[in-house]
């Protein structure tokens, strides 16, 4: 086990100030490069040069209406008790656009253009000189500037280009960049990753995120773990780009040689920066090229792709750094950060009632869907030890504004039956997006009274009534006005292997056999029953394998069976079936929504509980999951 | 003359109202029309179906750090004073990522392993289960919801997708749009027009924007103007688009075919809204294919786009309509409006001061440069006249805020050196933008006085004093501290045609030989010097033919003068010099900035004043213009 690369803790700013002053150094970007592009196809690109006029437009003096070409002195006097009358060759008929025929200086309106015989026509009102003519230039003078240098070029720039003879254009070349995957594991997409395989995603979402900032990207293929492969893929890629992503082996692992042949070939610049997530990443210059390393989870990856390779395609395309748009939110619960290092955490944000909330979407720098659930960055600085809840902070958004605007939020108890809410909600009303955090029924409650949330799933049975919720409601929202109401009664049961091989038929087969199970958090509605199950059953939890290991959500538990790491886990028979499980039923229970009185007319809400109790499509789609029972779907339990 | 075609002024509300109407009869869009992308293409994509899932993701339980995996059992009670000694086999290294090997269930970090042998490691703390682990489906659990339906694909979403097994998805099909030029006298960029041809651009800017509002856009190849070809074109394009547009041929001039040949294929709709510009657009279903024919004129094109199809391609995509970003601005002129038709102006806009102006950007419908210039488009309503000086309208924004926010508006008299100017100070600092509108110099003055403008060009020569601009600055601006800083010295003199053919020596010449002249506007500094110089030489503006063919600018006239519809304008060195024509000098005069003093310290002017006091490769450009002369450019002439 050799691991004798040192991976240090720069600040933040010196390693971006060290990056930029080395790229400067290094005459990154060298020049201003450009590329001649013809008109037609310069939509959206960034002017190289200011864009004089050609020719001008229009190039001869032109009729502007449709009518007679006239002299305006032939009508001098004319008025309706004395109108002027014209024979052929007095005036000429034409159309918009055609040339002023020789000898002519006006054009007349075919409104007021009173044909008398075929050849004669009167006219009523004198005409001023060149009325209803377009004269030469009038639109663009020839050697006028059309477009300054740095341009982005929008359709109607194109069209007065073209208007003004010009067919060819210097554009703003943008980088080209490559980006190099790296990794013995990686396989590609489609393929069935067995363990240890891993399927190469990033380069996907590096190479997306440099095309929206400007470069012009490719994608190699996969290097291998060794130091000779990858000299040689980072050696011909700095022949031909401006810029070079390696993704991942910037650590200190066993195959981790970026730094190594790195330093072998260039310079490393910056190895290591006090960012959570990100810190191994490395910045290098090989043969005048910047070449940075990327760290391996997606997350770390995204994030210092972001910190260190955006502004230098902004700084190649001559742009100045666009200001990110950054909103201030109330932070729903405490985050603990290590003083000494930028922290970057994922947040939603929710408008619920006059704030705007921010939560953490998911922890973990392997954990993609936290970013694709993301609306915000939210940066704890070096200098902080962390926020606190109810603490106002600025988020940097990475949503649109109005799409957060009209977030539903809902934080509680994970059903299944919330995903095809969402998507319906989206489809039927796109503007509306259902933002849902998977807490237990417990979170839930506690968001709705920390005002986080518009919604939360709740299935809390009070042993000593047999009761759902409401006595929960009581005891922890006593002062907020809500109503209860139904989403649906659903099955709870062990869910256990396909064909259920070693024969499980309830916990006291788990607890004797020493069976492995896995269980869900404490606060989860389904840990409570977990626990009622084995109480009433006179079982401890120490007699039940894996007792202590928790996930948080019903598909969690249902994948850790799936894949052989536990024989059964507590969940419904949703999660069972989407992942072709066997299921031992246990118990009905009810699970409800809670809304607040003061949410009742939101139009996001309604649009939820009309579909609650009216969208018989959603119903249909509810009760093909299996196991749920929708009698009181819509229907409010119970009212404070 | 057969003029038969009847073009209606149906309102604006009701034309669009009957036009959705139509296109919901006709089922436009044909159910939700989809495709099948590869997840490697689908950035920017709007999802079609929900995306869920295929595989889990970890798909394995995987090490979460680089270090070894060990049994958690095995850890039980380590600490500092009795660490735990490993032996091979009871512990193995593990990368980042790798699989947890089977029988482990925990991962000390590489950090926290003391080597002790080759082969065997000691740990002073005990481990909790599945720490460092990512757990199978800890980031995406199979089946679960990815994306919803309806959504705009993202590079992360894409690794999402990937991530999860999923490598093709359903988009929603853009629509097909086809782009049809008509016209006989159009002919191709990059040729030169003769006198009645046209460049074929307007196709390029519908194109254009087609394509950034969601369209799969194509152009055809001009049509010349008789029904067959066009009733041709009309049926081939029906037959594979979504949507066609047809421009132009929409009016009723001799050879506008359109409304004919549409009547004969399928139904006109609409014929004739009342807006101006853009009133002669036709509205039409052929074939249960939308056909709109778009009036000729690039801007009447450009607008009816906007109004009538801009809505079809989101409605087609299945997106809520997107609200236009309104702001709102002080107009600095009035604006006259006709009854009953709705008025759509282009402005562009300008703080000044703390106040947000808005002027007029151009007339004209066939004025491209006037939206190249836009930065907004206020909407007058059919139930007002007009629009006072100083009354605050809402303005529709077509360029990005930010820009408008640093833009210097400079208002008055035209000089070829403020088109260097505006390109030097956007190629410097890319985010400001010089607004720069011709008025001649009484305008500027007046603008400045309106607070419309940060600064103005003016050359008025007082005749009682023989001195420039301080008087009429005294006179209008009298209540403006404001600086008078000098940009250049210039020649005004006669442009005339390449080698002076008619042998013009000076005024004299058009006043007896009754050659044809082309004058400035009134308030002009240009005009003023004209007046003066007649006045001396004893001649009547009536003695001078073309006297009342007022132009705006200086290249306008010289314009005039290289197409031969004039014999001799006045104007400056650097006009003349641009064209390629002769020039006789009457008089050197000077050319000031105006300033007012509460603008001095803002740093776009600042960046103004600067360039002209220091820039030497500005002075350069201006130089090398011809006619110019800078040794008073940038000294403070007079304050107040």
């Amino acid at each position: 086990m050799k691991r004798t690369i040192y991976v240090s803790n720069t600040p933040l700013a010196e390693a971006r100030q060290t990056w930029r002053q080395t790229l400067a150094d290094h005459h990154f970007p060298d020049g201003a490069p450009m590329d001649s592009v013809p008109v037609d196809d310069c939509l959206g690109m960034l002017t190289a040069m200011p864009v004089f006029a050609h020719s001008s437009s229009p190039s001869y003096n032109a009729a502007a209406m449709d009518g007679i070409a006239v002299r305006f002195e032939d009508l001098a006097g004319a008025s309706e008790s004395s109108p002027v009358r014209l024979q052929q060759g007095r005036y000429q008929p034409v159309n918009t656009g055609n040339a002023l025929p020789s000898g002519f200086n006006a054009v007349v309106m075919i409104e007021d253009v009173h044909q008398i015989t075929d050849t004669d026509v009167e006219l009523a009102m004198p005409a001023t000189p060149w009325q209803h003519v377009r004269t030469i230039g009038e639109d663009i003078v020839s050697t006028e500037l059309i477009l300054p240098e740095g341009h982005r070029v929008r359709p109607i720039d194109q069209g007065a280009m073209l208007a003004a003879g010009v067919t060819e254009i210097k554009i703003r070349r943008p980088p080209k960049a490559m980006v190099i995957p790296t990794g013995s594991e990686l396989i590609q997409p489609g393929l069935q990753a067995r363990p240890g395989q891993i399927i190469e995603f990033n380069s996907r979402i590096l190479a997306g995120s440099l095309q929206e900032w400007g470069a012009c990207v490719r994608r190699s293929a996969p290097v291998p773990d060794n130091p000779g492969s990858l000299r040689l893929a980072i050696l011909q890629a700095v022949k031909d780009n401006d810029i070079v992503v390696l993704n991942a082996g910037a650590s200190a692992g066993t195959r981790d040689f970026t730094a190594q042949v790195l330093a072998e070939l260039g310079e490393i610049i910056v190895h290591g920066v006090a960012i959570k997530p990100g810190k191994p990443v490395i910045l290098a210059m090989v043969d005048d090229t910047p070449v940075i390393g990327l760290p391996g989870y997606p997350i770390s990856a995204t994030l210092t792709l972001r910190l260190f390779v955006r502004e230098m395609i902004t700084a190649f395309l001559g742009l100045e750094p666009s200001e990110p748009e950054v909103i201030e939110a109330i932070m729903s619960r405490p985050l603990h950060s290590s003083m000494g290092v930028d922290h970057f955490v994922r947040v939603t944000l929710g408008h619920v009632g006059d704030t705007l909330m921010a939560t953490p979407s998911g922890k973990g720098a392997g954990a993609v869907m936290s970013l694709v659930r993301a609306d915000g960055i939210l940066t704890i600085p070096a200098g902080s030890e962390g926020v606190g809840a109810g603490e106002k902070v600025p988020i940097e958004l990475i949503r649109p504004r109005d799409q957060i605007d009209s977030t539903l939020v809902i934080i509680g108890s994970h059903d299944n039956i919330l995903d095809l809410m969402a998507n319906r909600l989206h489809k039927e009303r796109p503007i509306i997006r259902l933002s849902s955090a998977h807490v237990g029924s417990m979170g839930g409650i506690m968001a709705i009274r920390r005002r986080e949330a518009h919604l939360a799933g709740c299935h809390l049975l009070d042993e000593a009534t047999g009761e759902y919720n409401i006595s929960f409601l009581k005891r922890f929202l006593q002062n907020t006005p809500l109503r209860l109401v139904n989403l649906c009664y659903r099955q709870q049961g062990l869910i256990v292997s396909r064909n259920n091989p070693k024969n499980i038929r309830g916990f006291q087969d788990i607890a004797t056999r020493s069976l492995i199970f896995i269980n869900r958090q404490g606060g989860a509605g389904t840990r409570l029953l977990t626990d009622k199950i084995l109480r009433e059953a006179g079982i401890s939890p120490t007699e039940i394998a894996g007792y202590g290991h928790e996930e948080y959500t019903h598909m969690s538990v249902a994948a850790a069976v799936a894949a052989g790491s536990a024989d059964a886990g507590m969940g419904i028979l949703a999660a069972a079936r989407a992942l072709d499980l066997d299921f031992i039923p246990i118990a009905e229970e009810r699970y409800d929504l809670i809304v607040p009185e003061c949410f009742i007319a939101d139009s996001k809400i309604l649009a939820v509980l009309t579909m609650m109790e009216s969208s018989r499509d959603f119903h249909l789609e509810i009760l093909a999951l299996g196991g749920y029972d929708l009698r009181d779907c819509g229907k409010v339990m119970y009212q404070q």
